[in-house]
């Protein structure tokens, strides 16, 4: 739901076409719930358009609207309490009136799950600032929901922890935030999910109790683990007001090295042998398929390898290793490469091995760049990451962010380019390209069709034919953007009858009158 | 709830006080139902002292008393299912007829969960043993929920995968078993909770509704994570039949070494450093106390020390790294422990380190001793092992297995000795030892009161004594046995009534005529 580094800066149009209100009616906030709210919380922490607080409404605009002004609310009142108990006692009001409530934290999502989709109270977790405790020893802290994800980092950096996970947006977006929308971001593959580093959770439920379990527990073993259920919930459940969340110790060190590949189908091979041969110290492995790096080239996102190297690659993986000391990084890395790598160069430190690097016999790369410094590990990254800057630079985009076996990536490309041939639309002036990136190591494909322009006969091309390709893989139609309001059509695509009937029956025991972030994940 | 390696040989008496049955009436198995179970199930997988399959008693033994032999139940019937149709099958049968059921896998549980209460039909996994499939790229393996985890591991193993968990019981134990008792184990420092590794599940509910959540995805944000219930839910909630989990690679090679620590208080700077050097290699690190070691070598376990290096010793940490070649764990090692160390003999090639090792200034411990080879590292794993033997041995042993802060260890076990001697009671014919040693890494202390016997008074000081200490910490009164029959009464100490109402809700939710393993879990 939040926005990986620079992911989908504009989205198409057409998946605004769902936003009929859906839920029951609820009751607008009055005067008469103001004076309510004026006795649970200071005036500093009140917006509201009515009487007698009458902000401005071009005020509310930034709580009301989603940062790519895709999503518009009209709520009338912003309230941005500063402790749980706060939170209880304005949910608990809510309830008992019938006034439907967004929980917003950094606003950064892409599926519209954080705002209003009519006049919906917001209830503002930005004021929820403090870090409650940090054990140095086990590496667990204790944070309020508030807490921007980047201020998190910056506290345990002297402790030489770091946070299990880091996104493009990350200078905004709140850890609450996070956890209610199950954040993936660049360090899933290394640390896995939150569902695994959330240790507890203290969370106001729709009828303004607090469910308290913020342990700081790595092992628990006494009955049903109930917070898994708001990690990923978007808010539709209750409030999640603080995290304890396990934090990793700090690598020492951070490398990573571009490969050139002859073909697509060595993309698995290789990243099969990395993984054993680099095993802990692997932290990404990132994939690009030969158009993606061009465009990433073409619109200045600078380049890796020279003409020759590129002329012969069907696709490019990008390796990141984390951690022990950077010496030893390498040393290891460039061992292990040897039987992969032909060329691998630009320090002299690497010039005795590179003799070595020519002895594969089956060469599962063409070549190889190694970052030698930090600029030069950041411009690696820059191609991979800028990628869909370019792609919308290139022309109007229809991105889907899917989870599918690694080993369909290639076919789950193809065959979408297959159907846009076959219905006449792989043109210059209809489809551009078909081109495939993510993050391999997570199952994640970014598959995006860039066209001249959105038309109907594209998406009806395209829909519901990727999402029926996802779900002839078993695969997500989501894999970390969240549902929202977006998606929530298509959510039978990858959720079965019985786990969305199931879903719907959580939904009614913990929030029974649907106040809670309605219309959002569950139609 | 299961066993970890050698934990808890014998418990005591005293914990099967709270066997009284407080569900409500089931519907005993009748030869009706065995003609049902006839319809669905081969005869094969039927046993059933009812006619016309009259089993002798004594067959259905093993089923129906624990492998402690501390838990009894009188079930007339034992099904074994070899597809999750024919559990289904089963349990809707039940489900209609107000049949309860316990789910059984390997039978290895520590607290009786996993035998029945009074005549609950049995239903038996360990017929359903097939692999599903496993994609050696993502390290994903999908099987039967009765496969034997060590069958698991052995078919990874040519793949250099390991399964992330390893028990002490994994010879008998079920993967099915694993996940719905969230087993622990030796690999979670290293690879963390179930909770994060297991990708998807098949559970067949309580009335009969086959939940398939078998995905293969490492990323999935569609909506409420739904199959995180089933972990650790001990089948209240329903039957795990099948399993998606995520293997590890194999680390190429592990060491360890034993260090002897001048004073308690040293633990936790130690393993703060130990974490911040070793970072990612890190894989157990494992505290014993002096009288714990001495116990151990007491009963045969061999020792790591010689005399004079015991002697100046308080406590003692087993460091284990796994992880990249064994050169590189070593050199890596031995060059971060030169701060840490006076002593770390053994080896020539470490001789020349030597010096280095005696330059800190103010050593956090006196001496270690690092393996040298497989049988030494063996060895060294043996006292730790070893222990829970040692003390069985040793007398009769008050066993708690807790999770609290890392650090309030000593004062958890320094709190009850001193509440033992307040009473009197730390004298050799009364309590001979109290003693702590666990999984620091983890968090996981077992806190060891070893008496002359089991006395009312004993045990009076020390419950809810230390039922009351671990709520005081927000710690956990079960950090990897689970609940079962035997710690229900005490759940309250752990979770606070709004989290226990919850669960009652989510239990009636799924489980409304409570058929579902009853009085498990939840009283």
């Amino acid at each position: 739901m939040f926005a990986a580094r620079n992911v989908v800066r504009r989205l198409p149009q057409r998946s605004i076409r769902r936003w009929a209100h859906t839920q029951p009616t609820f009751n607008p906030v009055t005067e008469q719930d103001i004076a309510r709210f004026q006795q649970i919380l200071p005036a500093s922490s009140i917006l509201s358009t009515l009487a007698p607080i009458s902000t401005p409404v071009a005020e509310l605009s930034n709580f009301n609207n989603d940062w790519m002004n895709k999503y518009h609310g009209k709520s009338t009142t912003v309230l941005r309490p500063c402790t749980t108990k706060e939170v209880s006692e304005i949910v608990r009001w809510c309830n008992e009136r019938g006034i439907a409530i967004v929980p917003q934290g950094g606003n950064t999502g892409l599926v519209g799950g954080g705002v209003p989709i009519k006049d919906e109270l917001i209830l503002s977790l930005g004021n929820m600032t403090k870090i409650r405790s940090f054990d140095p020893v086990s590496g667990i802290i204790v944070a309020d929901s508030g807490c921007i994800l980047e201020a998190l980092s910056e506290y345990l950096a002297p402790h030489n922890y770091i946070m299990p996970l880091d996104l493009g947006a990350k200078g905004s977006c709140q850890i609450g935030g996070n956890v209610s929308t199950n954040a993936g971001g660049l360090r899933l593959l290394r640390y896995g999910s939150l569902h695994g580093s959330v240790l507890g959770l203290e969370v106001v439920l729709p009828d303004g109790t607090v469910l308290d379990q913020l342990t700081t527990l790595r092992k628990d073993n006494t009955g049903y683990d109930i917070k898994q259920l708001f990690i990923g919930a978007e808010g539709t459940l209750g409030i999640i007001t603080g995290v304890s969340i396990l934090a990793a110790p700090a690598p020492q060190a951070s490398s990573n090295v571009m490969l050139a590949l002859p073909k697509y189908e060595n993309v698995l091979p290789l990243f099969r042998e990395v993984k054993r041969q680099l095993s802990e110290i692997l932290s990404a492995f990132e994939f690009i398929d030969r158009r993606a790096y061009e465009l990433a080239v073409k619109h200045g996102q600078g380049r890796a390898l020279n003409d020759e190297d590129v002329e012969g690659a069907e696709c490019f993986v990008l390796v990141e290793t984390s951690g022990g000391k950077r010496e030893h990084d390498e040393e290891v890395r460039l061992k292990r490469f040897r039987l992969l790598c032909n060329i691998l160069t630009r320090t002299q430190k690497l010039n005795g091995l590179l003799e070595s690097l020519m002895e594969a016999d089956e060469p599962l790369i063409n070549t190889g760049v190694l970052s030698q410094s930090p600029a030069q590990f950041s411009q690696l990254w820059a191609i991979r990451e800028g990628i869909t800057e370019a792609v919308s630079k290139e022309g109007k985009a229809y991105k889907y962010d899917i989870s599918i076996p690694v080993a369909s990536f290639k076919e789950a490309v193809d065959k979408t380019r297959e159907q846009l041939r076959s219905k006449g639309l792989l043109r210059d002036d209809a489809v551009k390209h078909v081109v495939g990136y993510g993050h391999v190591g997570d199952g994640n494909l970014h598959l995006n069709v860039v066209a001249a322009a959105y038309t109907p006969e594209i998406e009806a091309a395209l829909e519901p034919f990727v999402y029926e390709l996802v779900a002839s893989y078993k695969g997500s139609i989501s894999a970390e953007h969240g549902i929202g309001v977006m998606k929530t059509h298509a959510l039978p695509y990858t959720k079965n009858p019985t786990s969305i009937e199931i879903m719907k029956r959580i939904k009614a025991l913990f929030d029974p009158k649907g106040i809670m972030n309605p219309g959002k994940v569950l139609e």
